[in-house]
C-alpha cells in the first residue's frame, strides 16, 4: 500500500485566496524560549490550503462542514487528466472516458503542471468547471468532486457552479496538490476539521494506491 | 463498512487546555449579510480538539507536524478498555493481553465513560499513561497511541511520558471522542493539518469497522 499525500504544506508560503485572512502561524510557548513545551497558534480561512466546501459556503441556510457525511469522504475515487483543456466543459466530460458509477472524481488539470498550490502567489487564470459540467457531474450521480486548484468554479464565474453542486449535496474538495499522481483508480481519503456550521474546512486528503 | 468518526466537533464548547488560545469561528462574509459567499475564519491551539502532538512539542528541535509519517498515522489499530484505572500504568498495561505487534493503540478510558470530550470546562483529573506505562509502550514497539481527552501523560506530571513517546518517535494522537468505541481491531486514519514545523495539528480522526 502507498499513501500519496495531496495535502500541501500550510505556512505563511501556501497561497490564499484574495480577501481571504491570511494564514498564520504563533508560538504562545516555545522550549527555545525556555518554555516547558512548545505550542502553536493557527489563524487561517477555512478555505486555505486543502479544504472542503461546505453547501453553506453558497447555500443559504445550507449544512455545515461538521454534517458532510464521511462515507462520501472516503472510498473509491477516479483520477482524470484534463490534459491541456482550459476549462471543464461537458464536452471535456463527455471526452474523458468517466465509467458509469463513477461517485468521486478527482481533476488533474493544468493547474496541476503549473504548479499552483505550490506557488505563493494567486492565480486568477486557472482551470475549474463550467455550469454545464457542473450540471454534468450532478446528472451523472457524481457525490465527489476533486480539483487541484482554489475553485471548482472559474473566477470570473463563481456563483454558478458552487451552487449547482453544492445544491445537489455533492462535495467539493479544493486546493488539491495533484502534481505527483497519476491518472487511475484509488482509494480517496479526505478527512476535513469538524467545524461546527462553518462553510467550509481545512483538510487533510489522501490517496492510497493499491 | 462502517466509519466511526473519533473527533469532537470544533465550537466555542470545545473544551481547551488551560492557557491555551481560545478556538474561535468568526465570518469575515456571510450570505445573511448579503455577501456572495460565507467565509469562516478560524483561531485556534494546535492542541485543541482531536490532535497530534508532533515531537517539536516536547522535543527541542523536533520534528513538526507536517512530517509525521502518514503510514504511522494510517492502518491496524486496537482500542482497549481501561476500566476503573486511574492511571495507565505498566501494571494496568501488563494485564490488558495487547497481542505482541500491536503498533496503533488507543485508550477507552474513564474519561469515557465520564465525557470529558464533550464537557466545556476543561477537567486535570482526567486518566493517561505514566512514565513507566510510556516505556512499556515504546519497548513493545507500539508507534501510535490514542487518547481520550487531552493528554497522553497526566496532569500533574507532563513531561515525562511526552518525552519518552515523543523521543523515541511514537506518534500522539489526542482530544479523541471514544464514547461509541467497543474495544477491538479497527483500521484506524488520523490525518492532522499539515503545519509546518508545527509541534502538534488539529487532526480529523476515524475507525472504520469490518
Amino acid at each position: 500500500m502507498r499513501i500519496i499525500d495531496l495535502s500541501p504544506t500550510l505556512s505563511p508560503a501556501t497561497p490564499v485566496w484574495p480577501g481571504d485572512p491570511a494564514l498564520r502561524l504563533t508560538h504562545p510557548a516555545s522550549l527555545a524560549r525556555g518554555d516547558a513545551f512548545s505550542l502553536t497558534e493557527l489563524t487561517m480561512s477555512a478555505h486555505t490550503g486543502a479544504h472542503v466546501d461546505a453547501p453553506a459556503h453558497y447555500v443559504r441556510d445550507g449544512a455545515g462542514a461538521d454534517v458532510i457525511p464521511l462515507e462520501t469522504l472516503v472510498g473509491p475515487a477516479l483520477v482524470v487528466d484534463t490534459g491541456e483543456a482550459d476549462i471543464i466543459s461537458a464536452g471535456v466530460l463527455d471526452g474523458l472516458a468517466i465509467p458509469p458509477g463513477t461517485t468521486r472524481l478527482l481533476f488533474r488539470t493544468r493547474n496541476s503542471a503549473r504548479g499552483l498550490m505550490v506557488s505563493p502567489r494567486f492565480h486568477t487564470d486557472f482551470v475549474a468547471i463550467d455550469a454545464a459540467g457542473a450540471r454534468w457531474l450532478v446528472q451523472r450521480g457524481v457525490r465527489l468532486v476533486g480539483m487541484d486548484y482554489y475553485s471548482a468554479a472559474p473566477y470570473d464565474a463563481l456563483a454558478p457552479t458552487h451552487q449547482i453542486l453544492l445544491r445537489a449535496g455533492v462535495v467539493i474538495v479544493e486546493g488539491l496538490n495533484m502534481m505527483a499522481v497519476a491518472p487511475g483508480g484509488y482509494e480517496f481519503i479526505c478527512l476535513p476539521l469538524k467545524l461546527k456550521d462553518a462553510d467550509g474546512a481545512p483538510a487533510r486528503a489522501i490517496l492510497i494506491s493499491p
